[in-house]
């Protein structure tokens, strides 16, 4: 089937998912576990074909080991499934109701977004998770994973797709795409499709977001500072940039720019010097980082490279104020953190850094789903609207107006006939 | 200045701007209202060589009424920024609230979006409502208005940039565009702009929508369905079906299409055609309308067209779903009603229709933001994510993830040697 097709049936699948209640979608998440279960053996055997391809073809040790999917990982998906059923629809919530006037009601009610195109690295339990949490919310998906768990992707995306009718969804709720050229077909289709998630290299991100017109939801880079403030607590300050950069280098939340505050940089630089030396961490530091310490020299364009490495560029700042302005000017908008004892310092910077995530006193790794308590995440975004940060499920919700009358018309209210009563009601949405 | 250097300065002020209090923001509302009425003589003349050189080219009359800014226009201005000034702070409002572990709290707190682009056509009181509501919200805002009110946009805004600053805002937080040339370089600038809110003619946003990256809110086509079920009341579908179509023709939330359930269309149509006839409407009908009434032929062309005139296409369905799935197809994701006395029916419709406002039993002309009761109105957005329908001022707000620790790092939890307590937390951000 065409992209086109595949993509028109999810459009078409979207609006009776919609309208699904959470018993039939929990029925179908229950259909698909039951699914993976049943089909686990041929499951194992296609991901065992593709880590023998991989294996063949020299992948290294940590994406062999995401590529994995055995039945322990498949008894994992399946307590995700479990987990999912217990939570509570998100689809109907009642976020306002007015009374227009008697007998006119309004109410803002949440609802799916309608058709999620998602790509997605390596990991097959991305699949399952991210198929789910579309299901709980009333979304249609497309899918695009890596081409290294081809085989694995496909029985998966299969299996996902053909169990959830058997509780009464509409057929083709769930697309799976196989290709690059499905990829950039997909990325024309903003007629049926409502928005894209792309998980994976900033490269890549970035090609997505300058090669469609459907709204995207993400990030690509993840230029994220630690600011030590005048008044910070050194050993803290020495913890929390070795956790910063240390605790997991490849990762978007990882530090890339530590500033310093110049009242401290003299103190603080050699023992932080340390610290980073034990952990085998190359720093780059402005001219007067090197008046403290013996490193190598930093530029204008360490501050805006995201190493993803064990490297970290260092730039002293003669106040709070220019940490602010660097950090906006040369930071992407993900996590910044300032260290500080000073209450006033960390309202500031957390006021004026303009980023998903401002922390006070934490490491930037702390900024994720999991961690937040979001359950599931369903990507972290750098968008200004929507959503921010680590998104959960209400990343792939948004709302419709209800409004229930008995007849009335507008011409009544422009002849002053009637009046608008706009009283708050404390009731949901229910007809 | 040229425009990037006006974007430019309107990102750095809007982290300030973030970062002010309600008290600062209200006095900056009341130090405008005062420079508004101070300088009143000279918007009213400018605003007189304005009409005066529109009368000269012709403009027609609705225009020029849009078009004047006199002292009412300007009280009622003052009126709109009273009632802004006792509004609550929008801004640092606590959206959820949640324990990580001990010591380490996690807040989603609202916060301005940064700077909004806002292109509007000829009406002066435009330009004060939508920075004022730009500036309450905390955002700097770049404004472009009709080429028609060019004298009076250029000294409303002169006032209103000057005004804010006196009471400690930072300069450069409204920047003021004059010209299309402009208004192209504008859609450029994705790294200092973070929306765009374009109102105007459906070309005139579809043009916005196609030439940006920036996020745009706003709808372009408004191509709105009445939806006459098998189970309506004649006499109220005919009032519905006049008030939706005939209450004021030139707007996105006038009803474009009639669908009408086979079993009710010799009864129903009879009837509509006498109403239309009455207020001079031209009927568009498929064949099967044409059994019923005398009337013009729609064709498929029909239902994809916003006539924004006294014209109605008219469909005869054989079913509710049918209905639903005309709409699905041909609509804009506007507004669309359904006239029923058959609950279920009503219900099917409203979860099905994918649109920002779906009605029961009342005229599509209810959708706008006054109406709703949303206080001002930014736009109607037919986007499928941030925000649907008419947008009062939450669509010019986001939000942050506050995180204050006491020196955690992630290697703890990692390690286990520390778990999440994920407790929802019943207290708002403050530190």
């Amino acid at each position: 089937m065409t992209i086109d097709r595949t993509a028109r049936q999810a459009c078409q699948a979207s609006t009776v998912l919609a309208a699904a209640s959470a018993e039939q979608k929990n029925q179908a998440l229950a259909a698909i576990r039951a699914a993976l279960q049943a089909e686990s053996a041929a499951i194992i055997t296609a991901n065992k074909a593709d880590l023998e391809q991989a294996q063949r073809e020299n992948l290294a040790a940590p994406l062999l080991k995401r590529l994995k999917f055995d039945k322990a990982k498949i008894d994992e998906a399946c307590a995700g499934l479990d987990s999912l059923m217990t939570l509570e629809d998100p689809v109907g919530k009642t976020l306002a109701a007015t009374e227009l006037d008697a007998g006119l009601e309004l109410y803002k009610v949440t609802c799916p977004i309608g058709v999620i195109g998602v790509i997605f690295e390596s990991r097959p339990d991305a699949l399952v998770q991210i198929s789910s949490l579309c299901l709980k919310s009333g979304n249609a998906v497309l899918l695009k994973g890596g081409s290294e768990a081809a085989r694995t992707n496909r029985i998966l995306a299969e299996t996902i797709a053909r169990a959830a009718p058997t509780a009464g969804l509409p057929d083709g709720w769930l697309g799976h795409l196989e290709t690059r050229a499905d990829v950039a077909k997909m990325l024309e289709l903003d007629r049926d499709i409502d928005l894209i998630i792309p998980r994976g290299s900033n490269e890549f991100v970035r090609h997505i977001m300058d090669n469609t017109r459907i709204p995207v939801m993400g990030h690509a880079d993840g230029i994220c500072h630690v600011y030590v403030d005048a008044a910070a607590e050194i050993e803290m300050a020495v913890n929390l940039a070795v956790d910063s950069k240390c605790q997991y280098v490849a990762v978007c939340n990882a530090t890339e720019t530590l500033l310093v505050h110049q009242d401290i940089a003299a103190t603080f630089l050699p023992k932080l010097k340390t610290a980073m030396d034990a952990k085998g961490v190359e720093l780059r530091g402005c001219e007067r980082t090197r008046q403290s310490i013996d490193c190598a020299c930093a530029d204008e364009r360490d501050w805006k490279t995201e190493y993803l490495d064990a490297i970290l560029s260092i730039r002293v700042v003669d106040s709070l104020e220019a940490a602010i302005e660097h950090i906006n000017t040369y930071g992407s908008g993900h996590t910044d953190a300032i260290v500080t004892g000073d209450r006033q310092a960390a309202m500031l910077f957390m006021d004026r850094v303009d980023a998903a995530d401002v922390f006070w006193n934490a490491s930037t790794r702390f900024a994720d789903g999991f961690r937040f308590g979001l359950g599931a995440e369903v990507g972290i975004s750098t968008s200004k609207i929507h959503a921010r940060g680590p998104v959960g499920m209400e990343g792939l919700l948004i709302y419709k107006w209800r409004l229930i009358g008995q007849g009335h018309i507008v011409a009544d209210y422009a002849a002053g006939n009637k009046k608008f009563s706009h009283k708050t009601l404390n009731k949901a949405y229910g007809i």
